[in-house]
């Protein structure tokens, strides 16, 4: 498939979704000749799930698929901009290319979060809206000299 | 249980996963009177999931169990600063606080890419190490349509 065509899918899988009572996302995992291996869209509020974003379940769905956690090799298209969460999945992936069609200036239109998140990501953790506080970084980091002297982990 | 013992919990969950295999960190979710409700741990590499890190998996388990997607009146404590992708979510699920022990900088240091992805995400799109391309956004905005024309459609 061209990259249009499967753009086109992953609108259409939006659009579907929200004929189906869910929100207005939706997203296509594909290799680079263009065959689809997984897609999503946005199950948050049928599937009690935050983070069952479009991209994320796409992502999910692929790496499951193929058995793998590092999807190098595939391209993503997502019928909307990835907010911070799908965005940070998308490099956690290791995806080659994002391909996206509304913004998150049109999601915000809609009344979605993406933008206010976008912006509270960028503050320092004292001064964003969610309250955050330190504690126990001193017992913390014991984990990670565990890790460090682990000699068998796997890197990822 | 205190925040003190609650971070701990999120401590040894993360030490715990290192010797199980999986990566360094642990979190807890507990509601006000400090009961914990849900944990997670970071099991990307054993699960086959780039999206199976601590915090979003502790979100999955405790929305499912409560089976809700608003975990507002609830904290999550997190043995590690959230990556961009965790952050994200946490917003989404409307937690009411985020207390971590180790930061993005201690997560560089031991070869985590949050930090990077950090810094990539206040990019412009055009301007990140990840290819992004606007694909058909005059045929995507048409799915926004649908919902914004939808009735029934639940909020969230």
């Amino acid at each position: 498939m061209t990259k249009e065509n499967l753009m086109r899918e992953a609108i259409r899988l939006a659009s579907e979704n929200v004929a189906n009572g869910g929100g207005p996302f939706g997203a296509v995992i594909a290799d680079k000749e263009g065959n689809i291996v997984a897609t999503g869209v946005n199950r948050v509020t049928d599937s009690n799930d935050p983070t069952a974003h479009a991209e994320v379940s796409a992502i999910r769905a692929a790496t499951a698929k193929l058995k793998t956690f590092n999807l190098q090799g595939y391209s993503i298209y997502s019928s909307c901009e990835p907010c911070p969460m799908c965005l940070g999945a998308i490099y956690w992936a290791r995806l080659d290319k994002l391909y996206y069609g509304n913004s998150k200036a049109d999601a915000k239109r809609i009344g979605f979060d993406d933008s206010f998140i976008y912006e509270e990501i960028q503050l320092d953790p004292t001064k964003r809206k969610l309250p955050s506080e330190i504690l126990l970084d001193k017992e913390a980091i014991q984990s990670f000299k565990d890790w460090e002297n682990k000699t068998d982990r796997i890197d990822y």
